[in-house]
């Protein structure tokens, strides 16, 4: 009985199933308890009507109150607003002990998936086979602005997107129920939600208590709205039941979420790209970047509060690109798809038929990426040119919204149609919050040095003027010295109020960083069109591969994650980060205590020690550890994205918070691995024990239906 | 019956058995299978007849030829030396294909036991209870210089040592033949040799090929000789078998070797003041100083080689500092310590007899520390001072020498006595070729500037005049430009030349820093005067303790190491890092390949990526591992000095070379832990792999009684 138990669980594997996907899938032969019909439903609610995608995060309802439950570092935000230095939240953590006392998460929203539908045949009708490429592109870019813009208007408050399955070949309208009221509930410290920091990030073991309870509103009549006193908790279709008695090592679980993006059906020659020229370009820029301003921030707290959100950024990118760069290196996963390639010419080759629509399909794709490869050093200047310097990319959103508000609604590029604008606004705000003026005069001193010694015929000439010639540094410094002295950029009134101007109203302020971007404008213009023009050839060329590759491996593919909710399962499980070394999937408060130093980002709470020592552990002890859980290892498949996904049981119970994956399975993004393919989540025992002994917070576990602690 | 086994099998223990202890050992409870007379024995030979001191280092006789096995880091001097940019041996490895081939590896020796005898009584016959502490400690001291100079007249060829086991309580007398032609045989190159460098040094999983084979010479007719082509290999008495099949995790193994020095009969005093003052101190020195010697070789080769070795010695102290401070506080050692004290205290308190004899003893040693504490600023100046700066301390040598050589040679410091004077010589030379001048000049100025803002009454007042009062920095740099320039102690002629001159050929020098050493050395005389009447006062109370302990706990103790040759025992035994994490006990070439980047210090050659590749594993491949074993991890109590010591089977025969301890294990020195104390050896299945398949020297093999691969 029992082998043949084990015989029918199904080897873990590669997989976010999309909602379409779901229905098709043998759950228990899984190892799960529920089926289908449990998660997605469209007569009665499923665990999806639980779900929310909270900015680009996960979260999940766990009450009928309309209590979510996400990452600390997906709502941790809400309270830095609000913070000032003497109430500092995001150092002291935040709880509202009632209703009355939570704290409106400005700029948050959540929304619900409500429907979907295929839409690919509405949009490819869009296109024919006589386009151009750029054409091509622009004609399905207008036609998906279309079907969201009249979706919306047909139903209000919510929100429509159409999302790209497989490139050039399938496509799906969603809709989302929209809520913008959002108020912080339980956000703890960030010595307990951030623990281990830049340093634990992307690694396993891992101690980081990355949740945090937030908790939506809509008006008295159930409606979506913006804040007011006066709104009522939201009622959702569905709530998770959480399970306090958590999971074990080999359990199967599962995860809804929402992953952003993955590669993997790219080819070898997009992966060659990335491995040998933008992610090393990068990763080198973001660590310069960030020694630079670690630097800045040494003997200035104040530049350091400032930077420190920048700097987590691009540690975050950093790290993420040097783990897959050893994960490419160490999987040897460019010369393993040049192998699958190869089979796959070989079996095109073997069909005269196949020849015909087939045979240059791999060797044209090759020829966009050498097309990259041979101007990415000029492409790669621009990319990270307006990216360096947040003064700049002002200028630029300022020039471009005083040519693009001038067009129809449907012809702007996306961010300034009437639907995105006020968020588009919203941002610049809260990147003016963090300016810090030395960072960036340094970063785009550092650009435009790069861009001076460009290489004749890869030069930007639009520079020339200012940049000089190599060997002459004195122009930039004279440029950069007049120009932040004088822009007005640097002010928030001012820069709202530009932003939306006419080019007249533009030239009359004539502001040196407004002028740079207007000077450059044509070569960011001329970069798009090439883009949209490689775009156009691969979304044909790849709906080719996705057919042809069906014919050889004779099976269905799963599409990349594009931030659409995925399905993902899988078990609890360890693995060998390297040789002779064996992680075990769960972790407990003794590695917090090892791990402390007193110093950030190792500095735990007094108190949480003071309970630890106690061996203060109530019902969330783990029997065999003798401890209280913190945190899950398990071979499920994410990305970023999954960041608050709940992690479920057999049952479908919340059994933990998803928030990031081992260092070697960075490279998930590109190619599934089952030795190192491993995402973290806070467990559930280490959220209800901290709420509960912790926090001193048990009325929210009574609303979650649990007992305390 | 099987559970029987098990529990015939001890637990580990801490235990670094001197040589007069190893009779009274059960060693086949432990899981060997050799008695304590296979290990030493008056009448035959016994293993330790096999086993050498090779400078600060193990060794040991692998074949009837004087072919020793020791480690690289032990050995790699002797190619080193006669390197060049066209020949880098230390780069490309060495290897002679014959006897004739061998180079000669000068300024190494070997030593090795012949007898050894309790001298307690004569030692402590010396010293009466009137006498004070300095007296106490100068009568020991001169006692000892008799008995080894009269022991080596005794017994030309020979070199004897008295080493002091129990601190104030016990003494033996080792004499050692003495061998001085040693020549390098093979030294696989650094990337082998090396790999994994500074980052992986005290690191666990390891994959460094730590080896290297050295052959001793003797004059014709078999006595001890200084280098000469005509010399001939030296025939042991003993030599170890070699066990080509290895062992697996949890077999019995033991080691014979040298340990340097331990600390855990020291108190809690001790531990603190290492952990709150001395350590600390020198580790934020050390750091600050490696920090500013990469920036120096960073865009300069020929500097980065000269400093190469100043770096690695002062990252190896740092590291092994650093891991103690961690395991300090990990374990909470001084309070622990102080605990055991504490009861201790009451057990003296519960008699009075006990109390007359042992009430003060714990008070009375703190009092020394406190002291040491109290005097810690001005003391660690002094002492860095000197060690910073390489100039400096040359001129210490030659102003010392110039005083000690006047007195009678029993008088002198053991340094300038005739038996070690030569030696003392030979360290300048080879001191001198890794001087940089930037750096010593840096370093110089930095713990002068130390000096200069020591507050009043702790202050150096002989450097007043160069140094100045904080705030005016011109004096020090005024000072060091001009001593710098004008100095004739970097020309190695003129060094040698006034090492061993009078004081009035010294004055005629008129060198700066032969003034300065000569301005200092009353502080330093102070110092070490002040240090001989803590010793003498230590030396007593440390006598008392032991005595206490050893009422208080009914058991005897085993003495501190003390560079005199230890037996200790254990298995083949993982351990968990940290939470959630687990170490296995054996490494393998996918390991290599994994750490691999091309890159210093993961730069394996090409031919051994080859031969992973092609699993050309031969008769050393590992049969669950499918893969040849790398290196070894077990839980023997092991310190510095043990470095090369053969790691040895129940048998007795060679299975892998001794040459780390994991990170956790650096707190090994002050306490054994049976959790983290973990030391690593290189396994001989690499060994001879590599001198098989990848060096093709199976003659080596053969030599050895083993059949190639």
């Amino acid at each position: 009985m029992f082998v043949f138990a084990q015989l029918n669980i199904a080897r873990t594997e590669e997989g976010m199933y999309p909602v379409s996907e779901i229905h098709k899938l043998n759950l228990r032969s899984k190892g799960l308890k529920v089926n289908p019909g449990d998660i997605i439903n469209s007569r009665h609610t499923g665990l999806i009507d639980a779900i929310v995608q909270i900015d680009g995060c996960t979260g999940s309802f766990v009450s009928p109150e309309g209590l979510i439950i996400t990452n600390h570092h997906c709502a941790f935000g809400a309270v830095q607003a609000v913070s000032t230095a003497e109430k500092d939240y995001v150092k002291s953590g935040f709880l509202a002990m009632s209703k009355a006392e939570e704290i409106p998460a400005k700029g948050y929203s959540v929304r619900i998936i409500e429907s979907y539908s295929d839409v690919s045949k509405e949009v490819l009708a869009s296109v024919n086979d006589s386009m151009a490429p750029a054409e091509r592109s622009k004609a399905m870019e207008m036609k998906i602005k279309q079907m969201v813009t009249s979706a919306e208007k047909e139903h209000p408050g919510r929100r429509a997107e159409v999302s790209e399955m497989f490139t050039g070949k399938s496509y799906m309208l969603f809709l989302y129920l929209y809520l913008k009221d959002l108020r912080a509930v339980y956000v703890p410290p960030r010595s307990i939600g951030e623990f281990g920091g830049e340093n634990d990030n992307w690694m396993w073991p891992r101690h980081t208590g990355d949740f945090a309870f937030v908790r939506a509103y809509v008006a008295p009549d159930g409606t979506p709205a913006e804040y007011s006193p006066g709104n009522i908790p939201f009622h959702p279709k569905k709530y998770l039941k959480v399970a306090p008695e958590g999971v074990q090592e080999n359990d199967p679980v599962f995860i809804l979420g929402y992953p952003g993006r993955t590669y993997r059906h790219r080819t070898s020659h997009y992966m060659a790209y990335e491995e040998n020229i933008r992610m090393p370009y990068a990763a080198d820029l973001f660590q310069w970047e960030i020694a630079a301003m670690e630097n800045m921030g040494k003997n200035d707290h104040a530049a350091a509060i400032k930077l420190s959100g920048r700097i987590k950024g691009l540690a975050n990118a950093m790290k993420n690109y040097r783990g897959k760069l050893t994960g490419m290196k160490r999987l040897g996963l460019v010369e393993k798809k040049r192998e699958d390639e190869k089979a796959l010419q070989d079996f095109i080759e073997a069909d005269s038929k196949r020849i015909k629509t087939y045979g240059n399909l791999l060797g044209d794709i090759g020829k966009i990426y050498e097309e990259m490869s041979s101007h990415s050093e000029y492409e790669l200047t621009l990319d990270y040119l307006r990216q360096s310097s947040t003064l700049l990319s002002f200028a630029f959103t300022v020039y471009e919204a005083s040519r693009e508000l001038k067009k129809a609604d449907l012809d702007r590029e996306a961010a300034y149609m009437d639907r995105n604008f006020p968020r588009l606004k919203e941002s610049l705000t809260l990147s003016l919050q963090n300016y810090h003026e030395p960072a960036d005069k340094l970063f785009l001193k550092e650009m435009l040095g790069r861009a001076r010694v460009l290489p004749a015929g890869r030069r930007i000439s639009a520079l020339d003027s200012i940049i000089g010639t190599a060997g002459s540094s004195g122009a930039i410094e004279g440029f950069l010295d007049s120009a932040y002295r004088t822009t007005s950029l640097k002010n928030e009134k001012n820069l709202l109020d530009a932003l939306g101007k006419s080019s007249e109203y533009l030239d009359q302020m004539n502001d040196p960083f407004i002028r740079l971007a207007a000077m450059l404008y044509p070569s960011y213009q001329e970069l798009r069109e090439t883009r949209r023009r490689r775009e156009g050839t691969l979304s044909k060329l790849f709906s080719l591969l996705v057919d042809v590759k069906q014919q050889f491996q004779k099976k269905d593919f799963i599409p990349d994650a594009n931030s659409t909710l995925r399905l993902t399962f899988g078990r609890i499980k360890g693995y060998s980060p390297s040789d002779a070394l064996n992680a075990y999937p769960i972790t407990t408060l003794r590695g917090i205590i090892e791990k402390t130093t007193g110093e950030e980002p190792y500095d735990t709470p007094q108190k949480l020690i003071d309970l630890y020592k106690a061996k203060n552990f109530g019902r969330f002890r783990h029997k065999k550890l003798n401890d209280v859980p913190v945190a899950l290892l398990y071979d499920l498949d994410t990305t970023g994205g999954n960041s608050g996904s709940p992690l479920l049981n057999a049952k479908g119970e919340i059994v933990g918070v998803n928030f990031d994956r081992a260092y070697e399975a960075t490279i998930n993004d590109y190619a599934w691995s089952e030795k190192y393919s491993r995402s973290i989540a806070v467990d559930i025992r280490y959220v209800l024990w901290v709420t509960s002994k912790f926090a001193g917070a048990d009325y929210l576990l009574g609303e979650m239906g649990v007992r305390g602690a």
